[in-house]
Parts: C-alpha cells; sequence; structure tokens
C-alpha cells in the first residue's frame, strides 16, 4: 500500500502553507544577565489583552511572579479551551522564584496556577484568604498535582520579607470580590506597585472619605514605578458607584410582584453579598443558580461574610409564595447552557418564567458575547416576564476604574516611572497619554508588549525596554495538553469549519496502474451528501484534479485528502 | 473493497446525531386562501434579526414585495455567505407578484435580488435612481441572468397605480444613503405604511423645521397599518444630528498638520459627500478607498451629486504635500484585508501611516466586530498617528431613530394597527411597548416573526396573527448554491472546528481478516502530527476503538471515520 500525493495536489498543498508565514518568533535567547544595580520587570501577559495576567518582577538572584491569570479563548482560535501566559522565562530560572503574589481570586489573575504551578517548581502562593480560597477550590480538579504552598496575608499585614532584597507588601483597593488588593514590592532603589485591578468607589465623581485616606499611604513613599489597570481609560469620568446601583436593584426587589432574579457576574462576589442581605431584609428566601455562582457563595458561607441561613435549596422553592423568592443566577452573557439561559428557553428544570417574575441583568457586556446576550434577551422577551436592563435604570457598574478615577489615583501616588498595564495596545497608549499628561516625563513612560524585558538600571536612575524579549508565543491549554499551538492547526480548523473536508479513496492495481474499483467517497461539512448524489458520482469520474473540480461547481476549497492504495 | 463501519463506532456517531433534534419546520402546507375582503402581511425577513429585510402585501389576486435584503453571517454558520430570507411563500404565487418596491439601496434591502429575482418570475423593480443605480451596479456580477425590468420612481411622484386595486406611493425620508424612501401602499381599506430605515434630522431634540413640514402629509390619511424600523429603539432620546457631527469632523480636517484619513461606512453615502465638499473648501485633494466606497462614489459622480474634480488617483497621492490630501477609506470595522488594516499593519500598496496624519473612526462598533475593531486599533496606536474616536469628539451618529425619534415618528402619523419592524424579537417588543405607551391599543399591536402571516380582515376592522407560519427557514447563498443549509452539515463543520479530522485507513486481508500493513492515519486540525509521532504510533496499534483512546488521550473528539478496506 502506498500512501502518495499527485503532483498537481501536492504542489497546491505547499503553496497554500508557504503563503501564510508562521507567527515570526521573536528572538529570546540572547537575554543578557541583569545588571548587579538593576531591577527587571516583565509583563508576561495582560499587555495585549484583557486577561491573563502576569508579571515577574526581578533583582539579583531573586524572582516574584504578580498573578497568573488565564485568557479565555474565541472563534479565533477554535478548539482552544485557555490562553495562558508564556512562561518559558521563569522556567528557564524557575530555582530564582521566590514566591507568586496574587492581587485577588478572579480567574484572569489565579487561573494559570494549576497549569504552570509544577512547572515553576512550586514555589509558595502569597494571597489574600479570599483569593486563597478560591485557588484551593480550583485546584481540587487537579488531584495529581502536589499540594499548594499557600501563605494567606492578613488584611492589616506590614512589608512581608521574601528575601534580604524584596519585601512585598499588600494594600486593599475597591474592585468587585473580597480581599482585592494591590502590591507594592519594597526595593532598595525604591517601591514597585502594582495597584492590581481598581476602581475607586465615590459619589458622583466624588472620591469616597475612605478611599482618600486609604491612599495617602502612599504621600511619603519612594515609588520608583507605578503600573495600573487600564481597562476603562477609554470610558470618561467616575464610575457610577456600588452603593448607587444597589440602591436601583433595591427598589425592584422591594416592589416586585413575584419573584426577582438577579443575574450577574459570578465574579461579582461583592455586589452578590449585597443581594443576599437584601434578601433578607424583603424576607424572600434565596435561590442561587450557575456552577461558579454556588462555588463562590459556598467561599461566601465559609468566611461567614453575611447570613446564609435564608438560602434555600431549588427544590423547595414552590414551598414559598412567588414574592418571597429571590433568584440569584449566572448567565446573563448568554451562555448556552447558563441557568438564564435554560430559563429562558424553558429547559431549566426547575424554573419556568412567569409573566409576575421580575429580571434584572445587573452586568455589562463583554467584548465578543454581543450576540449571546441578544439572543438571551430574545429568549426572555418571549416570556412575557418584566426584564430589567441599563436602559430602564443603571444595575450594573463595572469594577475596573474609569478614566476619572485613573487620573484620581496618578494624582494620588507620587511615581517615577510609570507602565500601563492590564488591556490591550491601544488602551494602555491612551492610559499613557494620560500619564505624560498629568505630568509624567515621556521618557518615563514604557508602554510594553507581552513579554518585553523593562529595567529600571543604574540604582534607580535609568528606565529601558531592552530591544531582546521574553518569549511570549501563546501558551494554549487544550484538552489535556499544554503548549504552543501550531498555527498550521489552527488554520487547518478553520478552513475545516468554512469549507469541510472531503476525502477521495481510491484502490489502484499497482501492477496496471488502473483503479480497482469506482473511488469512495467521504466528506463531512462539506455539503448535504443526501441530497448532493450527482455531484458524488461526477466527482468520481474526476480524479486527477479533484480539488479544481470542486471549486468549480461550488466555490469552496474543502481540504482535500488524496488516499491513493496501490494494492 | 468494502466501506463499513465498526460497530462501536457506528451507534456513537448515530447517538450524537439524534441527541440534537433537526430544526423544527413550522407548518406550512396548510395556509389557508385570502379572504376577498382581507389584506395580508407577511415579513419574510428583518423581524428577527437586523437584516434581510422582506415584507409582503397580499390583496385578492396582487402581491407586492417591500424590500430584497440579505444578512451577513457570522462564525455561528461557518461557510455560509449570506442569508436570505426564505421566498418559498412567494415561489408558489409567482404569477401573482406585481411589484418588488424598493425602500433604498443599502444591501440589507436590495442584497437578495439577484438570488432570488428569477425564481419570482422577474417581477419589476420599483425604486429611487439611486438605488437603481446600486442594483444594477451589483446585477452586473451576475451576467447570467435576465436584465431586470426596474422602474425609476422620481423625487415627487404621486401613488403609481401598481393593480386595479393597490397604488403604491413614495415618501422621502431621512437616513444615511441618497433617495432613502418610506413606502405607503393605498389599498381599498386604507394605507399601509413602511417608513424604511428611519432617523429624523433634529437639533438637540427638536426635529428640523423640513422634518416637520413633510411629516404633515400623514395628517389627513386613512393610515391602517404603520410599520417602523425598530434598530435603534434601545438608545434613548434622539440622535446627534449630521450637521453637529459634520461640524465636528470639519474641525479636524480644518486642523490636520498632514493628512486627514476619515474611515466610515461605505452605505453613509450623505456623509461621504459631505466630505468630499470638504476636502474641496479645504483645498486637499480627495482619495478614495476601499472597492464599496469606489462603488458609492462612482454613483455619486455619475448622478453629478457633487464636484469630484478634486478627486485623484491614489498614485498621484504623492505629488501633493499631505496637508492637501484627504483620504476617505472603509475598514472602520477592523475587516481583515479592508484598507484601513492594511494601513494600519503597513500592508497597504501605497499608504503607510506617518506621526503627522489624522485618523478620524466616523463609525460605530457593529455588534459580532468588537475584536476586530479592538485589534484595527491596536494596530493603529502603535503607528504613532493621531486618532480621533468617539472618545475625543462626536464623530458618528447613526442613521436609525433613537427611541426619541420613534416616539416624535408615532405621534406625527395617525394609525389604526401597529407592526413593529427591522429588528430582533427583543426591540419589536420593546418598540410594541412604546407604542402602547404611546396610546395605541394593546390587541392593535402584532410583534411578528419571520413567515408569520398577519391579516387585516373584514374591511380593515380586524388584525390578526393566523395560526399557520409561510415557511421561514434560513435560506443561505454558499458558494455557488442558492438553499437551506442542513442542520448536520452546519454541525460538522462545528465540530471539524473544534476538534479537527482523524483519518484511519486499514487495509484488511479479506481471506485471513487480519491488516494487511499497520494502518495509515490522516489527521488535519487535530494535533501538530510532527511533534506527536508518539501519539501516532501509540494509535496506530489500536484501532478496536480509536474513537474512546484519543478521548482518553486528549479530552477531545475529532471526527473519526474509519476505512475498512478489504482487499
Amino acid at each position: 500500500m502506498n500512501n502518495t500525493f499527485p503532483k498537481g495536489l501536492r504542489s497546491k498543498n505547499m503553496r497554500r502553507r508557504s503563503n501564510t508565514p508562521l507567527a515570526v518568533k521573536k528572538p529570546h535567547d540572547t537575554i543578557p544577565p541583569l545588571g548587579d544595580d538593576a531591577i527587571r520587570i516583565i509583563p508576561l501577559g495582560g499587555v495585549e489583552e484583557i486577561g491573563r495576567n502576569m508579571m515577574v518582577v526581578e533583582y539579583k538572584e531573586d524572582i516574584i511572579v504578580l498573578d497568573a491569570g488565564i485568557k479565555f479563548t474565541d472563534h479565533e482560535t477554535p478548539g482552544v479551551d485557555y490562553i495562558l501566559p508564556n512562561i518559558k522565562y521563569l522556567e528557564d530560572r524557575k530555582e530564582r522564584i521566590r514566591a507568586i503574589v496574587i492581587t485577588h481570586g478572579h480567574l484572569d489573575h489565579i487561573g494559570s496556577i494549576p497549569y504552570i504551578i509544577d512547572r515553576l517548581g512550586n514555589p509558595p502562593i502569597y494571597t489574600r484568604e479570599f483569593g486563597a480560597l478560591l485557588i484551593q477550590k480550583r485546584q481540587v480538579e487537579f488531584p495529581h498535582l502536589a499540594p499548594l504552598n499557600i501563605k494567606i496575608v492578613g488584611a492589616d499585614d506590614k512589608s512581608i520579607p521574601l528575601t534580604p532584597n524584596l519585601k512585598v507588601r499588600f494594600f486593599g483597593v475597591t474592585h468587585s470580590i473580597p480581599d482585592s488588593t494591590g502590591v507594592m514590592i519594597e526595593t532598595p532603589y525604591g517601591d514597585i506597585v502594582n495597584t492590581g485591578d481598581v476602581r475607586i468607589e465615590n459619589e458622583n465623581g466624588v472620591p469616597d472619605e475612605k478611599e482618600i485616606e486609604h491612599y495617602k499611604m502612599f504621600k511619603d513613599r519612594n515609588i520608583l514605578l507605578l503600573c495600573v489597570d487600564s481597562t476603562n481609560i477609554q470610558q470618561p469620568g467616575f464610575s457610577l458607584s456600588e452603593t448607587y446601583i444597589l440602591k436601583n436593584i433595591d427598589a425592584y426587589v422591594s416592589s416586585a410582584p413575584g419573584r426577582i432574579i438577579l443575574a450577574t457576574f459570578a465574579t461579582q462576589v461583592e455586589r452578590v453579598i449585597e443581594f443576599i442581605k437584601m434578601a433578607q431584609h424583603y424576607s424572600r428566601k434565596v435561590i442561587i443558580e450557575g456552577r461558579s455562582m454556588k462555588t463562590n457563595v459556598e467561599i461566601i458561607k465559609h468566611l461567614n461574610l453575611v447570613d446564609t441561613s435564608h438560602i434555600i435549596p431549588i427544590e423547595d422553592m414552590t414551598k414559598y409564595p412567588p414574592n418571597k423568592i429571590m433568584i440569584i443566577t449566572t448567565g446573563a452573557q448568554g451562555e448556552e447552557f447558563a441557568a438564564l439561559m435554560r430559563m429562558s428557553n424553558k429547559t431549566h428544570k426547575f424554573i419556568r418564567l412567569e409573566r409576575s417574575d421580575t429580571i434584572v441583568l445587573s452586568s455589562s457586556t463583554i467584548p465578543g458575547n454581543e450576540k449571546a446576550i441578544e439572543k438571551l434577551k430574545d429568549n426572555l422577551y418571549r416570556q412575557d416576564s418584566r426584564i430589567i436592563t441599563h436602559i430602564d435604570s443603571d444595575v450594573h457598574t463595572s469594577g475596573h476604574g474609569k478614566r476619572g478615577e485613573l487620573e484620581w489615583l496618578h494624582q494620588q501616588i507620587p511615581y517615577k516611572y510609570f507602565m500601563p498595564i492590564h488591556a490591550n495596545h491601544f488602551r494602555l497608549k491612551m492610559h499613557a497619554e494620560l500619564a505624560e499628561k498629568l505630568g509624567c516625563l515621556r521618557e518615563n513612560i514604557i508602554v510594553p508588549d507581552n513579554g518585553s524585558i523593562i529595567e529600571i538600571q543604574e540604582k534607580g536612575t535609568k528606565f529601558v525596554k531592552l530591544a531582546v524579549e521574553a518569549p511570549s508565543e501563546d501558551m494554549v491549554v487544550e484538552g489535556l495538553s499544554i503548549g504552543d499551538i501550531s498555527d498550521v492547526v489552527i488554520r487547518d480548523r478553520k478552513m475545516l469549519a468554512e469549507d469541510g473536508i472531503f476525502v477521495v479513496i481510491v484502490l489502484v492495481d499497482t501492477r496496471s496502474g488502473r483503479l480497482r474499483k469506482s473511488p469512495d467517497i467521504i466528506a463531512r461539512g462539506f455539503v448535504y451528501l443526501r441530497e448532493s448524489q450527482e455531484l458524488l458520482s461526477e466527482a468520481r469520474h474526476i480524479i486527477e484534479d479533484i480539488s479544481r473540480f470542486l471549486f468549480q461547481r461550488t466555490a469552496k476549497t474543502p481540504i482535500v485528502i488524496p488516499v491513493i492504495l496501490g494494492a
């Protein structure tokens, strides 16, 4: 049996391959050693996207890693589950890693841990308690891994010495999940400050007294480098206060004639806590729907952050009148199998939407989810329930500060060098422009890419980006494997999705060179074969240039795999 | 040679198939004949989506079709080019079709014509001149079709009698392309009014005098049914006036130190005309970039809508100083190969972006394009040109009226029955709620689906939706074929995109039943084979349950096509 490609087809396939260059690898085998009086900072993720945050801080023989997040994938990378920061730089230096420091428990800050922790030599993880519980909860799904070495950091901790030269200090910030922090790394030349995800609680653009007090801690410090979340730099002004939106939601909860269904992100843990309090205030029993919501509420319970005695299992829902029920659910992003979607399309096991239900969509649209959310709303509006969205009232605010808040932050923290983080390039650039407008010298600002090697050299007096970069190609999680994904595989998947596959199997008599019988054809995702018998029978007669034939007939070019069997 | 499926695999494939039900077909073979004193209205597209608008109006033996649009596809239907309204109802009654009436020349109103016109028996097409030119321009790409029978309708035409019982009257509306109209079909029982796409030119929410004057024509009419564009019902208030946003753009054009690059939708023809005037005012030469933009500018030239003597070919650009150049381009949606994207990633043949360039993104984000636009902006911000977006200044307004404008429209047009159109379900429902709030009786409002058969019965006194529906399954254009697409094919394509394909070819000795040699394996889009030799050599030894094996090793389930060859 020979397995050969006819000449014409081979050259066509070769051409297709060579037309699309593989991703250009950045040079990284020539990274110079770190100078004795220099601090190296490398954002390995989170500065060309929103997600997979990770930043390396290196001084002399010590490395501290800030955050270890994942990014979710989309139809641009079909079949991929998650995208991780590229940790090659760290793997090559893992004996120097002293700690992974976590700013808060969201997946874009902790999600990589189970995939990379063993590759980094299982360093200790420093985190506040809520983050610790989320990390441990997740780790349960990876039983083959060694136990994590988690160091829980208290709320009022002073600086923690991690090495003779480096201390880390956590400072609380307002975000959307309990125990959110910024991190300050104290070096001999000054502090490296990373705010983590941050917003400023405020009333109509005036920061709360508590926020003002809190940020006074920076007044007299020697801050060498400031790194700030850039997610919402595009939005002018201050974000709505959480207090304000909770007041709006409270009005719906108090007046809902039947069940109140509150849909939000499971990650909005602080809001969920307030919902649970609100239910108690109005004597409503609470039902928690959605896997991630249940996980987070279990942690809320465990930490006793709110009285949860009125949370009931969904099976007990019908024991109470509808106006004594609050359902807190995920799925406001239109996720196909999430609880709210199942309610909307009548496939939920326990909940059928009724006219007397009030549904509050307390969330914003994550880019990429627009169509799914439209579909969800179409389904919901077919049910005749009352639906409350941002059009009716302000029922959501982001956990990330808008431009006004960022401006205020810059004014509270005196710093020498600035590096915007946590967003894609154009947002970082906008944030850099803001810093310049606020008085930072242009040469003291660096807009990084993933893998950029940035150094504060000569005892804190020089701020440079090296010409070489650390490896930054996507590391992906796909099924059971972790690694870089070949462009070829992704390209093939996209082609398969567009045009399908068409396999011709030909049995050739090796002596005569003639076909032993009519070719067999197998196709998937191409055309509906049962309705295309004529096409198939013609195709069987044309095997010399099957690809050209298919294109002429359909203007589509499925991957053609000729299998010429000589027997 | 036998081509059989091993038992285990067959049953698995069968299970997968039967788990996902095929789209439920709505009943339509029992559509009752139309009563003598009834008018039938069927929206065949555009009421469960934004796009592919088409509405049937039928009375006695006559059918008039309003608009014939297409909808663009997305990653939910890989491989599909366009989606058309289902025209089965019309094909079955094509001898009664008296006219296709076009409200304006955008593709969501004219795009279906070349795909369906012959199936409908080539009825005459009534349209204003700009639409006619766009229709004809497009028809050139379909040389096999019979010439179109286009009837150009003047601006001030009175009612045009199409049949003894039905007249059609065009009325100008403000949208974003010249010759935009609404359509009034005069029946013995009153008028059916379809506004087409419409906005109201206004200043800070006060409609222009011209608009107020124009809509007075409806004051004394007997309007039976009103159908209004619902695209922007979610947006409160009035849209920004085009005059205002042009003034803002003018400020950038007048002060740009180098080239000014204006990126907008080619469909914003009226804005493009104003850009060309603006260039003349500031003595800038104009370069048109992007295929659809060039097409529309050719029609602008042909109709002499503006002096185009200062439009120059791009090859002549360097003959003028940069501050004497205006580039009008498509691509603000981040389309992969559009001119602006090519400028942003340095692959444009003639244009390299420079620091002195000013780029105005005069467009909004079409849902689904968010990621592509983010990518475009990332690329643009790497070029150091000045970029103006809606954050800097109001540089775009929509061609579709917001809630305030719709409210005003309802107040200008006295009507009996109301049917919201041109959007997906939840927007139609919101529009219905608005109509009710403004005084329309609930029972006089019908929110339709594609294929809903709505009748005004008993000489205009009864407004009902029939229980039966016209066929409304998607009709798709894919390569050279037009028709319904099998769910199986789409499902296979999505599976191929996620997990790839894995083909095992086994040559079996039919006498001994043993393999003649080790199986051959062909895979695409699965894993990168060159780096997975071990996986392959193991796989060769396990052909009994290859599917289970692959899942265990990769947690992925590629389509497995076993080809057992008996020789």
